[in-house]
C-alpha cells in the first residue's frame, strides 16, 4: 500500500502554456560536507515578463519531485498574479529530477544517488536566489516561495531553516505532519473513501465490496479470462499474484482520483474529467454484486484510462508515465518515511496495516539504504513550528493528503488556510470559471500575505540602509 | 595572518574541576545524503547531580573545535546556575576534535575529513537532544544551548536552524558576522591594538616599532645571536624567512594575550596571568628602541611562556599543545573562511592585506579543497536575523572576536549583551571574586533569559497537553 505516496506526482508530459527561459545553475553535489569537490547543473525556468526590476518580488516555487515544467504549467496562481505584484517568476527544478542530473543517466543508480535529499534540495535553491539577488549582501527583490504537495513541504522547510532567503512560504497541501507516529497512518485512506462516500452513497460500498469478487473472478480460469475481456486487461489475472497486483493497480487508481478530484477536466496527473470522483462513481450509484459489479468498475477503469484503446497493463505500477520515479521511491526509502495503511473498517480499502520493518527491508534490499524515520521530523521541526514565522498551509478537504496537513493556525503568521471543497493544491492552480467560492477565498487570503510579507521585507530593507 | 583564526582555542588540557560521566551516542556520518551508512561515536559529558527529571531544563553545550573536557572545566557559569535553574549539564563534542573521531586517527587525512562542518556538528547535537528527551515526539526539557566563540556561532546556529529542538541560545563572542564582505578585515586587529594602547600609551607603539628592529636584527649573524640568546630561542632567526616566522609568532602571541586577557589568573588557553596584556605592557610603558626594545619584548615572551626554562620553539606555530587543530584549519578552509588583515596604520602590526586568492589556494594545496566564502553566511543568515528568536548575543569589548560579534539587538528576541571590560567569553566561565560589575550583569541578563525561554516552552508545551 506504500506506493502510494509515490503518486504524489504521476505526471504527464507538460504542454507550454505559460512562457519562460529555460536557465541552468551550478551548485555543488554537496553543500553540507567536502568529501566531493563535484558540482552539477540545476534546471530552472525564468520568467521576467512581469518584473519591476527595481525591487519587485520574486515568486520561486520549489520544485517538487518531476520535470519542472509540469509545475510550471499547472501552478497557474503564481501566473494569474505576477502582474498584480510585478513579480518574476521562477521555476527551480529540484535535484535529481527531470533534468537536474548530477550524474547524467546514471544519476538513479545506487552508487550516485545518495545525494538526493530535500536539505540538499533546500541549499541549492538558496543558492539560486543568492545569485538571482545579485548582491545578496543587500537583497533587494523579497522571495515568496510557492509550493505544493512535496513542494509545499519544501516552501515550508524552505522559509523554516532560509529565512534569510525568502520572505515568506505558501505552502498547499504540505503533509509536513506525515511521518511516523505524527498522525495515524489509516486517516490518509479514510478520506479517499470519505471523498467516494461522498459523490454517492453506494459508491465506497461498492468498491469495498469488489475486492473479493475480484479475487474470486482471478481464483478460476473461466471468469479471469471474462475479467480479463472485460476490462481490456494486458494479461491474465488468474493467479492469487495477480490479483494482489491487480488490486493494489485499483487502490492506487482511487487514491489518485481522490486526490485530483478538480471540479474542471485537468491533465496534472493524467487526463480526466471534472470531478472525476462523481463521474466514476455514477456507475457505482446503486447495490451491486459479482458481474454486475466488477463491469461498473470496468467503466471506471476506462475513465482513468481516458478510454484509450490499447490494453492495460496494470502490472506497470511503477511507470510513472515519462517521469522516472525512482528519485521519490528513493527519498521515500530514506527521508520521507510516510507512513499510510488500511483498515478495511473505515476505509473501503483490504486491510493493509503498516509495518516499518518489511518497508525498510524492501528499502534496503532495492538501495542498500535503511529508512531514517525520524529525520524529517528531526529536521524540520514536526509539530513544533512555534519559532516559524510567515507560512500558510493550505488544504483541501477533499485531498487525502490533508492527513498530514496543518489543519490549525499555530501562531499569527503560521497560518492553516482549509479549502473545504478542494483536493490536492487546487489554490496553487489557474483561476477557473469552475472554482468553488472557497478556492477563491483561499487565493484571496494567500495575496493578502503574500503583500504583507513583501511589505515587511522592504521595512526592514528600507531600516536597515537608513 | 590568517593563521591567527585558528587561535580561537589553543588548548590546554583540562584539569577536571567538575564532575561528570563522559558517554558515547552514535550518529551517522553524513545527516544529509546516504552515499554513505556509516555512523560513528561522539562523545558528551554528562552531570545530572542538579537535574529535576520530572521537567529541569537541559543545558547544552554545542562544542568547538576541541576536545569537550576544556570547555566543561572552563565553562563555570553552566555549573554555577545548576542547581538555581535544578539543569541538567550536557556537553557535546564537536565532530573530529578530541576523541570524537569518525575514522580514528586517520580522521583528519584528506580522504576522511570531508563530513567536517557545522551543519553535520548540529545535526549531530540535534540528534543527541532528540535522544535525552526520551519521548522527542512530547519533549519534556526545555533545552538551552550554551557556547563560546565558535561554540557561540553553533549556538545561535542551532536556534536558528532547530528552533524546535532549543528553546533559546545564549552565545558568547561568536563571531558570526566574521565572514567575506561583512565586516572589514582589520577591525581585529584594530581591537588587539586598542587593548595594549589602553593598557598603557607606550605600550602599543613599542610593539609597533620592535618590527623593524627584529628583522634588522635577523639580517646580521652578531645581532641574531644576540637574539636568539636574549629571547632564549631554540633556533637561530638569522635569515628573512626566519624572521617572518618569528614575527608571525609574536602576532599570534600579542592576539591571543588580548583575547584571554581576563582579570585573574587563567588557563583557558594557557597558564596567563591575571591581566597579562596590562602584565606585559610594563615591560614597554616607555619609549624604547633597538636592544632595550628587544629586551623588552623578550621579557613579553616570558611572560607568555609562563617563565619556562626550555627553549622557545617559535618555528611550531601550527603545534596546539594537545589539540590537533588540523580540524579548525580544515574548517577554515572550507566554510568558516574569517577575513583578517592588518594595515600598519590602525594598528601596531606590519601591514598584510587579506588575499582570497592566494588564501584559497594555500587550501587547494594543503586539503585539495577551495574554501565556500559564501556558505556560512548563506546558511545562516549573516546580518539577516530577524526571523530569529531567543538568542543573546555577548561581546566583551577587550575581545579582537568583537570584530564580528552582533552589538546591537536585532529584537525583541535576539538581543545583544556588551560587556564592557571583558575579554574572550569571559561571560561563561566560572565567577571569581576580579569579576568586573560588567560580566556579573551579563551573567544576570544571561539568567532572566534563560528563565523567560524555560517560562515560554512551559506555557506551550501546557498548551499542547491541554
Amino acid at each position: 500500500m506504500w506506493r502510494y505516496i509515490a503518486l504524489l506526482t504521476l505526471l504527464a508530459l507538460a504542454r507550454s502554456e505559460y512562457r519562460y527561459n529555460t536557465k541552468w545553475f551550478t551548485v555543488p553535489l554537496d553543500h553540507f560536507g567536502f568529501a566531493t569537490n563535484a558540482t552539477f547543473k540545476i534546471k530552472y525556468l525564468e520568467c521576467d515578463d512581469y518584473w519591476d526590476m527595481g525591487g519587485g518580488p520574486i515568486f520561486f516555487y520549489t520544485g517538487n519531485e518531476g520535470q519542472i515544467e509540469v509545475f510550471a504549467n499547472h501552478t497557474g496562481f503564481m501566473w494569474d498574479i505576477a502582474a498584480e505584484f510585478k513579480a518574476k517568476i521562477v521555476f527551480a527544478e529540484h535535484r535529481y529530477y527531470g533534468a537536474s542530473m548530477p550524474f547524467g543517466d546514471k544519476s538513479l543508480d545506487n552508487q550516485h544517488i545518495g545525494y538526493l535529499s530535500s536539505a540538499q534540495a533546500l541549499a541549492d535553491y538558496a543558492e539560486l536566489i543568492n545569485y538571482l539577488q545579485k548582491n545578496a549582501l543587500k537583497p533587494k527583490y523579497p522571495v515568496i516561495a510557492f509550493g505544493g504537495s512535496y513542494g509545499g513541504m519544501l516552501a515550508a522547510y524552505f522559509r523554516m531553516k532560509y529565512p534569510h532567503v525568502v520572505a515568506g512560504a505558501i505552502a498547499a497541501s504540505a503533509p509536513i505532519h506525515m511521518f511516523p507516529d505524527m498522525v495515524p497512518c489509516e486517516v490518509f485512506n479514510r478520506i479517499v473513501t470519505s471523498s467516494y462516500k461522498v459523490a454517492n452513497s453506494k459508491c465506497a460500498d461498492n468498491i469495498k465490496k469488489s475486492w473479493s469478487f475480484i479475487r474470486s473472478y482471478a481464483a478460476s480460469a473461466n471468469t479471469s479470462e471474462w475479467l480479463r475481456q472485460n476490462w481490456n486487461l494486458c494479461g491474465p489475472a488468474n493467479s492469487t499474484l495477480h490479483a494482489d497486483v491487480l488490486v493494489e493497480f485499483l487502490e492506487s487508481m482511487y487514491v489518485t482520483m481522490a486526490m485530483v478530484n478538480y471540479p474542471f477536466a485537468s491533465d496534472f496527473l493524467m487526463p480526466l474529467p471534472a470531478q472525476p470522483v462523481k463521474v466514476v462513481c455514477q456507475y457505482l450509484n446503486e447495490t451491486l454484486k459479482d458481474k454486475e459489479l466488477l463491469e461498473g468498475i470496468g467503466k471506471v477503469i476506462s475513465v482513468f484510462t481516458n478510454n484509450k484503446k490499447e490494453c492495460l497493463n496494470y502490472t506497470e505500477g511503477d511507470n510513472y508515465g515519462n517521469l522516472n520515479a525512482s528519485g521519490w521511491d528513493y527519498q521515500a526509502c530514506t527521508e520521507m518515511v510516510m507512513p499510510i495503511c488500511t483498515t478495511g473498517k473505515n476505509d473501503m480499502f483490504e486491510p493493509s496495516p503498516w509495518n516499518f520493518t518489511q518497508y525498510a527491508e524492501a528499502c534496503h534490499k532495492k538501495y542498500n539504504v535503511y529508512p531514517r524515520p525520524n529525520m524529517a521530523r528531526l529536521e524540520y521541526g514536526g509539530a513544533m513550528l512555534e519559532a516559524a514565522s510567515n507560512i500558510v498551509f493550505s488544504n483541501g478537504l477533499l485531498d487525502p493528503w490533508a492527513a498530514g496537513g496543518i489543519l490549525n493556525s499555530v501562531s499569527d503568521s503560521v497560518k492553516a488556510v482549509i479549502i473545504i471543497d478542494a483536493a490536492h493544491h487546487l489554490d496553487l492552480m489557474a483561476s477557473n470559471p469552475s472554482d468553488p467560492e472557497s478556492v477563491k477565498m483561499a487565493r484571496q487570503i494567500h495575496k493578502d500575505n503574500i503583500r504583507k510579507w513583501i511589505d515587511e521585507f522592504n521595512r526592514r530593507m528600507a531600516h536597515r540602509r537608513a
